[in-house]
């Protein structure tokens, strides 16, 4: 089989042994896997991380202990959970502080044909999705967290600052929950993808509106996009954050305590809704992807993926043996 | 009549003509003031800001259009708000954009024997309440406006950082709540108070607990107070922001996003739960008063009030002529 490997700084592709399936893993030979701007950074060397990344995918089961599991397609959760703590009691395995993380944090990803995951992490994925559909459940569901977060009222000024993949997910998660949508982005053609998708699409210049908007989504992933959210959120608004930068931010308080505006962190999210948001059609995604390479040629596909401007690119997996 | 005024870091007290009272304002005859960190900044030169300062008082109102008012003893809530606009239509003057702040923002303020303050903005000081303990009702229901904003279960663990004026009355809020409250401050004169007030009290030093708290409260005053509150927060907790600061704060964005935090900036309050809790003597204030000034010394009081260390520090005003 093989698998990609990122040490330092370096994408390589090499054969290794199948994985050990422990109790409860089932294993997974996988279809389709998405790059994704965390994947980026571990090659960076964010997280002095070194292994096997991949966290977006879709893949079949080909063993697991429960044998209703087997043969089918599915995404799974990536947050690798006690299931005991006080944090995974109250259903939020997603914050258990001994918590592994798929192809992140002490758990290999999802670059590889084959791979384990808790059976318990798994959705299967209804036959009217495509692969190329499904493997956004992910990064989708890290949309639909805001709306676990935060309340939509129908017709909510919201803006949207960025537009990368993230920033399109979320922008049409939000026009499905009702919300006036504006994004904000540097790139023509992606203003143009959000413009279709039923956002305004403004060329983010260095005018930006000021306290002009109820909810303001920072998905820019610079570490600059949280005080240019905080200037245009309306006094009493929610600032979402949703760029994980690895440097200190800057912060304006000022008009964070004068205003008292909300700032809320916000990461993973719930799989169901992400997927019934696809399953219905609700949200579309095929417009997101930018390219797709075969397994072997993954470092091709991580330089594509790390030009400026360039959508969602894609793993293919050959036939698992 | 006596005025202070702020002007070029100077505070000086002056003779003037009596105030005019515009229709729907009441005049007021101060009788006790306090002095906030917030005029101390005035002084400093924070806003440009020269003027009569003063927005915590108590006064006894000498002439108003509704007759009702005439010689009682009142406080004042200190945004003056256009009553019109969207935000006043929603009860939230606080937030009107052409507001005016009593001794702020555009309003000659309490430091000075008459003043003018629209009829709509009084409360009524309960006989029961002496004046050193009414002037408190101000910053107090600037610490009410966390209960306001953020839901506080019995036996929630809460941190405050900070333990000056706004840090103990945030305490004793919070304990009120039903709140398990710990303040971390520097001076052990008031980590004692706080000890009395039923707080657990302990020395802000270099090793603050990291995680702990469900609830960080940073009325420290201080830049560094935010990252310290942020360090401070469990997952998916809250960090409330009463430290309003005039650099750029900075702030590690990784952990408010890895474990989804709500950052809450915090303002000015609601009066009549302040004024409950001291009428019901729920909140005790006696022990923040530090010393108290006659007006015509108001020079030695705002840098006796300037001190390390020292809590809150009043003015007196003499009989009105």
């Amino acid at each position: 089989m093989q698998r990609v490997r990122i040490a330092g700084g370096k994408v390589t592709v090499e054969d290794a042994r199948r994985a050990r399936r422990p109790r409860g893993h089932a294993l997974l030979a996988l279809r389709v896997a998405g790059i994704c701007s965390t994947d980026l950074e571990l090659q960076r060397g964010y997280y002095g991380f070194a292994g096997v990344p991949g966290h977006e995918f879709v893949a079949d089961v080909v063993a697991c202990d429960d044998p209703r599991w087997l043969g089918k397609r599915v995404v799974g959760e990536i947050n690798l959970a006690c299931t005991r703590c006080a944090w995974c009691r109250r259903g939020l395995g997603r914050h258990c502080p001994t918590r592994s993380v798929l192809g992140i944090v002490r758990q290999p990803g999802a670059f590889q044909s084959l791979f384990t995951l808790p059976e318990r992490n798994l959705h299967r994925v209804p036959d009217a999705l495509s692969d190329e559909q499904a493997v956004f459940v992910e990064p989708l569901a890290a949309a639909c967290e805001i709306l676990e977060q935060v309340r939509i009222e129908r017709g909510a000024r919201v803006a949207v600052l960025g537009d990368g993949k993230l920033a399109q997910l979320v922008a049409r998660v939000l026009l499905v929950a009702g919300a006036d949508v504006a994004l904000y982005g540097r790139h023509a053609h992606k203003l143009a993808l959000a413009r279709r998708a039923g956002a305004s699409a403004r060329r983010a210049g260095k005018r930006l509106p000021r306290k002009a908007f109820e909810l303001v989504v920072d998905a820019t992933g610079s570490a600059q996009g949280l005080a240019q959210a905080v200037a245009m959120c309306a006094p009493r608004g929610t600032v979402v954050m949703k760029s994980t930068v690895h440097d200190r931010v800057e912060l304006d308080s000022a008009p964070v305590i004068v205003d008292e505006l909300t700032l809320v962190g916000s990461r993973c999210g719930p799989f169901a809704p992400a997927l019934a948001l696809l399953a219905r059609g609700a949200v579309r995604v095929d417009d997101l992807v930018a390219d797709e390479y075969a397994l072997a040629h993954a470092r091709r596909a991580f330089e594509r993926a790390a030009e400026r401007g360039v959508l969602k690119v894609l793993l293919r997996a050959a036939p698992a043996v």
